[in-house]
């Protein structure tokens, strides 16, 4: 089993960081313009990136501004099972997040591709916290040449 | 032993891509602005970054256009001994190149944190080879509110 792990600080709230990742609109402005579903534990969250694909997370833990844990049950078969945790800490006037994917079961190039991709979203969050210009798919940054 | 896993397409070709991970000057245009060393197979490449550290990486391996492997001889305690390997392939008219640093002995806090800034030299890499404007220290992206 291999992991993604990512930690990125940002200027902004735990407050406003925990409200980024746990309601519809504000999720929609760093991740994917198209995110739908229930947020409460126990409800599904629907990530749609059009032809691309997309991820259905199921929200297992919530703790306001402190932690926030999804279960992905459908998307790529890679992904399925697969879980996505936040945890967040204040720091200074700010927040750190330390994130995690787990559950891989093998390191493929698909996972290589996915932690650098996770990165560049954790910065379009970033970004849209600190300046409110995120850039949620489908203005994502393009990492790769082959992949989406 | 985990790893720090990342892939990253660039629009430049594998030729373009090996300098800028084999040579002094192209070296510094991307990670650090204080890049030293010898190069060559055995050499030991010091890149620096002023008051923040530094990492010193000795060349293991080089395969011209496909594949680079350093060695961390000096640096953070938790960097000492990780190897770091760039798997090169072309794809279409660029590259793709798989990174890794392996050989971390914990998931600690500063490996999160390094994954998620591996991430952003990536991106100043693939700045600079497309549009050459990299962001290296002291101009780097600063992702952290606490570490640099």
């Amino acid at each position: 089993m291999v992991d993604i792990l990512h930690r990125v600080g940002i200027h902004a709230s735990p407050n406003a960081v925990y409200k980024a990742l746990t309601e519809i609109e504000p999720l929609s402005t760093w991740w994917t313009s198209d995110t739908t579903g229930e947020t409460a534990v126990g409800g599904v969250i629907r990530f749609r990136f059009g032809e691309r694909g997309f991820f259905d997370m199921k929200v297992l833990e919530l703790d306001p501004e402190k932690r926030v844990l999804w279960e992905v049950v459908d998307g790529p078969k890679e992904w399925i099972g697969t879980k996505v945790s936040w945890d967040l800490s204040p720091e200074g006037a700010g927040t750190t997040i330390r994130f995690k994917q787990q559950g891989w079961r093998e390191p493929v190039d698909f996972m290589h591709h996915c932690s650098t991709k996770w990165a560049s979203f954790l910065f379009s969050l970033k970004a849209q916290l600190e300046t409110g210009k995120g850039t949620p798919y489908p203005n994502d940054f393009l990492i790769s040449i082959d992949f989406d």
